[in-house]
């Protein structure tokens, strides 16, 4: 069996190395048009602030080990050109020589990947100090610029992970930084919850951030932007971090069949319409194991695995891709930030609106020991089911472990109602007697039987805004939350004792507070016939 | 509805809170015949080295605020001395007036909890320098007598958990500490794969270890002992940290069914075998759900659980108490160390033997991000079927992570098949694109699938001892592992080129290392006709 392999970052060189160890006998050839295979793309903006300090540490294998340990040839500056179906073979061009072949094969796995784009600004291609990162030359490339140019300041296009991670980068290198982002958050597609701590801590870091606005028009060679509002703007460097586009024209140019926003289009044997062509990681679209819908692949610990399966598959095992869950974790400046999942973003993209949140804010471990700090935690679960659709968390540690538990459960078919009878290991220096999913789990639960009634505030009708009691229950001193101005405040702790105070003939709502104690409120009110109705912001 | 609650540690409070969220008129009385109620005992040892500073941040409630908030009667240093069961009522001692009282009841809760054990040992109550560490008074009592007696050293009888945590905080109160642990492994009931490491940190700690003795005798007031092989010590304090027993008595004096080990045995609902009466907590024996057999209930995080469903099932919600899993953690100085469910040596116990463990020891997160550590971990599953018994890891970060993502696979029902396909969110500060329980499910399947033969060292037949061939498959300049000495060595990385120096007429095994280089070099050697067995150690 010869298998000739189509790039060498993620998924192929996992696809490569896994067939190796069950298959001695494969001819295995990965053809890459870069400079180097099995990058830790993830890693590059830590290479640039100077984290890792050693180049060759993105680099996770060499050709050479992949010749020596697993018999694999390895071509660098090898770019396919084009695939031939019928004839069951690639040209190839040696981008070094310019010497173009033709080779053979038996199976082909298309592992391109993505790459950023570029958006299509005017002027943007005159730029000189323009710079993307996605290869290891990619940060070569920003790294000597850099060194050579000094420049002061740098403009990032896009508030997106990558564009929050390299501004940390370029903060490291003592560049004075301004995020342009075309949305009205950062860190899309957190949602706002998410989103505005983020926004926090790039305020605290000295980021500046313009939102609402995008790059018109790009003069002076790069050095000058023209925003929207015709704001004109000086900046030595531009950084374009506006997102990626699945590297699948030569799939295309075969006839391989792409998705409407051209993702190679996988079975459940992650295989193309075409016979013996497969494909996998960045460039693919695959399955949601939430909603059964198509989405992109587009993290590297789904390539690997998935090149990990396709290599058990074509050996002969009767095994299936199913499809992923979706999760990821960023580093943005001290907060963590981390999701699995739907956003209710992205749920709204897709037209689901069936859903119910809870957001909680519990600490990361027993609230009395020393550096306890919050857990901003958001979970989506579908309305009477509880199936989970999602879960979104932020703050300073923690955050990735909260997270990875829910995505966890999500993979055991776990609801939210199973969410308060998990079992996290708990002592004071990592956690909570009843931790941050099992909470959300309560509160979701509360919801869910309606022990509780509550209401989105742009739900309470016009009449309601006039007439309802707006009761605030926070203790003296605590600083009012939410965007009703309350009609009466009785801290939750005097409730019982001055609950005549209440009018018990007119609609009751009480208004936002994070936490349990609306909820409590809720029952002590109900314990005495009031049916009082929570606020949800 | 008039309910009694005998104990307010854990479960009490969480029952009587829960149980008034949902129930406005219900009459609660907790019964606690200690100085405070909802105490964090598992925070103890932090307020003893000092990392926690104020007292009352050990006390998670207080009677006032359980009264003003919750109103819920509580009566501290009120020790309910007799439970008549047919008059439906207690006797109560005020142990401060010494006054004794009935008290009527429609439902009764026994959440009594635990205690330290003394040890027998001769001289042991003629000791005035002892101690033990349950109650907060149990830290004012040690805290007073650092403080009048400045004492050098400490005696710690007891290397489980408790007794390596006060460890640590005597040794932040400039301590000398030796402990003396019966059994020949510190941190039991972790297996050695983990208790190794513990030891090792504890001599880098300075911590003093005296492994398979126990004090035969105590003289001088506790400032001299003597040990089982006869020798002497003088120690300026004593600790016992050798176990607690739940406190049943007057449960058993009642008439309620106890088991073996003195817990109160309780069905689905939390129920003892008399009308009106449950138990939470410590106290209880419950139902493993991963064995299906009684085990103790002795984690405050469950007896939290159980207050809060045994709140929910008296209010008249159709739910049952199925058991638990089991998970803790604990901080060893600068490690952590954590499990779930069982252990090999808690499985032996049980007479449990068709398991397969896995030992894998990859990084907690990037291995080329900064502060890279290992996380040593063990996975126990039940051969053939992959059910998941049990987890353990330890290490300096990621740890408690790792097990509450196992936690979350057995309680959504997943096998070690599964493990590899848990998306666990991926970026280089925090984690590997193949993550801990990735690899380890990857380990599991190929032992499972018996794709490579593996043989535990104990098993290889002494005929094989003296004629077989031992591959090691080291590379140059790595330290030799396992107890086997090779008789061939050959790295994996030249293994293909060199496989002709491997006898085809011998039986061969590969030495044991670590990871996945054997399972490597064992699939080179298949593809080549050779059948190697890996050998565990």
């Amino acid at each position: 069996m010869k298998v000739l392999v189509i790039g060498g970052i993620a998924g192929g060189p996992s696809f490569a190395t896994r067939l190796r160890r069950i298959n001695e006998d494969a001819e295995i050839i990965i053809f890459e048009r870069g400079a180097a295979i099995s990058v830790a793309s993830c890693a590059l903006p830590y290479y640039l602030g100077g984290l890792i300090k050693d180049r060759s540490a993105v680099i996770e294998r060499t050709p050479e080990i992949l010749k020596q340990k697993n018999n694999i040839d390895v071509r660098l500056f090898n770019e396919v050109t084009r695939i031939n179906p019928n004839d069951k073979n690639v040209e190839v061009k040696n981008l070094q020589t310019g010497e173009t072949y033709t080779e053979s094969y038996d199976k082909l796995i298309i592992a391109t990947g993505a790459s950023p784009t570029v958006p299509e600004i005017a002027g943007i291609h005159d730029a000189d100090n323009a710079f993307v990162l996605r290869a290891v030359t990619d940060a070569d490339k920003i790294k000597s610029f850099i060194e050579e140019k000094h420049p002061k300041n740098v403009t990032v296009l896009g508030a997106g992970s990558i564009g929050i991670e390299v501004s940390e980068a370029f903060v490291d290198n003592n560049m004075d930084v301004t995020i342009v982002e075309q949305s009205g958050h950062v860190a899309s597609p957190f949602d706002p919850e998410i989103t505005d701590i983020v926004a926090d801590e790039l305020k605290k870091q000295g980021v500046h951030v313009i939102l609402n606005e995008s790059v018109q028009q790009i003069k002076d060679h790069g050095h000058t932007l023209v925003l929207d509002d015709g704001s004109i703007h000086r900046t030595d460097m531009l950084f374009l971090g506006t997102g990626v586009k699945p590297n699948s024209g030569i799939a295309a140019a075969a006839g391989i069949k792409l998705s409407d926003d051209n993702h190679v289009i996988v079975g459940n044997h992650l295989q193309t319409n075409l016979p013996d062509i497969y494909s996998i990681g960045d460039v693919i679209e695959t399955t949601s194991l939430i909603t059964g819908k198509p989405i992109p692949s587009l993290l590297s610990s789904a390539a690997n695995r998935q090149g990990h399966l396709l290599a058990d598959m074509l050996n002969g095992s009767p095994l299936e891709y199913k499809g992923f869950i979706s999760a990821g974790v960023s580093k943005f400046f001290d907060l963590t930030a981390s999701f699995v999942g739907f956003t209710e973003q992205t749920l709204q993209q897709l037209g689901i609106t069936n859903y119910r949140t809870v957001f909680i804010t519990p600490f990361d471990r027993a609230y009395f020991y020393p550096n306890a700090d919050r857990v901003n935690f958001k979970l989506i679960y579908e309305d009477k089911t509880g199936k989970i659709l999602g879960g979104q968390a932020v703050g300073r540690n923690g955050i990735d472990k909260r997270i990875a538990e829910l995505s966890v459960a999500i993979t055991g078919n776990l609801t939210a109602f199973d969410l308060p009878s998990l079992e996290i290991p708990y002592s004071p220096p990592y956690s909570s007697t009843r931790d941050v999913l099992n909470i959300a789990g309560y509160v979701a639960i509360n919801q869910l039987t309606n022990k509780s009634a509550t209401i989105k505030v742009d739900d309470i009708s016009a009449d309601d805004l006039k007439t309802a009691v707006f009761l605030d229950i926070r203790e003296a001193g605590k600083p009012a939350t939410g965007s009703i101005k309350p009609t009466l405040n009785i801290p939750l702790s005097e409730l019982r004792d001055r609950i005549d105070e209440v009018p018990k003939d007119k609609k009751v709502y009480i208004t936002f507070r994070k936490g349990l104690g609306p909820y409590n409120a809720s029952r002590v009110l109900a314990g005495k016939g009031i049916n009082a109705t929570m606020i949800e912001e």
